[in-house]
């Protein structure tokens, strides 16, 4: 099987909408979702950039071989929960080779909304 | 001509929006929509990955030369349907290049939602 | 400066929704956004893939130096109009490199709905 | 650490959807997400390039190490604000290695949209 995916990559446009709700699914949200093809466990570390004010991380999640993660920024706490209604790049960093698409979910009006791409692979 | 595309793609966020609907237009689904530019029939295999269970697939499908297949993920059967409301990613292999675009339709609200992206080519 | 671009590009997900409307802004269309970043005209031959049937084209657009073209393929005409509410592949060749990128409006309902994604560039 | 990112980015897909709003939320925008990942600051030049007239700017901004810059399009005004509801396109020059996506929020109806995708990178 040839090597899929990369060890580091990168999503520009982070931002989870303002606003709480008590809707399981239909909430405002975003994922990085992630995928590893491979043989060997990904010890995956996420850093977050923001406009003003120093990089906040890492977080750490861990994707078993041949599984899958889509990570909601909304869920992760450690250290400190992500903020809603504030800009931020993610970098994505993983021992074995993976890959990352970016989707969001704006629930800020009735109308739900959504958006995907296949984040940026560092090669 | 140039040889275009490549022999395996991923699509990482795989989900069916949860639901049925009998409106035949107007339906959450999802679409792998692959097209092969070339001279030579592609034989594909198309395989998901979960969270927490093993691969699933290969799922064959077949598209002529200079031809096209949008595959709703909705309509893979065998050897098991897709579920909804569950998350995998996707690995599609072909026997020839091919090029790969992912496109979801969100139809869980009446306001119908879209998203797309270009598949990440294995190269 | 750098060269910019790629001399062929490639849409796999392509369709105009279905229906007609006078609304000038907001109907359901399909865009190839191409621009022509070099010093040379663009010329541009652009051919659609079909699931059925053989490819037509090439449709023949232009490109001067430093100009975009946003074109939407409802409005292509010779050698044939694009059929509505139909899939199709899209495949760009020019003379000159240039960057696209696709976007699709979809106002079959009365809440408007976008998506995007850069082409994928043949190298 | 790797370096992250390229120096000259395209988005081809541009245009400010038309209409004004006092709604600082819910607005029209088109958004060029950059990220500075480096140990360097960036100064970026962003040309704009149309259908019929020659190209404008650059307009310049600077980007610290390791921060962000959501620029909305609707905000450049040196050498002249960008016209709403016309086709662009957008040439990002960077002193140092940056990533960038690109998103658009579309409220001409009360019907949010949005899409998004990662930029084309030159390299």
């Amino acid at each position: 099987m040839t090597q899929i995916g990369a060890r580091c990559w990168v999503i520009a446009d982070g931002t989870i909408p303002p606003g709480e709700s008590d809707n399981v699914e239909m909430f405002s949200h975003e994922g990085a979702c992630m995928f590893n093809p491979g043989p060997e466990p990904a010890d995956i570390e996420i850093t977050l950039y923001f406009k003003d004010r120093p990089p906040v991380g890492p977080y750490r999640v861990n994707i078993p071989p041949e599984r899958i993660l889509h990570q909601k920024l909304n869920d992760l706490s450690d250290p400190e929960p992500v903020p809603h209604g504030v800009d931020y790049s993610i970098v994505i960093r993983s021992s074995a080779p993976i890959v990352v698409q970016h989707t969001r979910q704006d629930n800020r009006q009735p109308a739900n909304a959504i958006m995907t791409t296949i984040a940026y692979a560092v090669v």
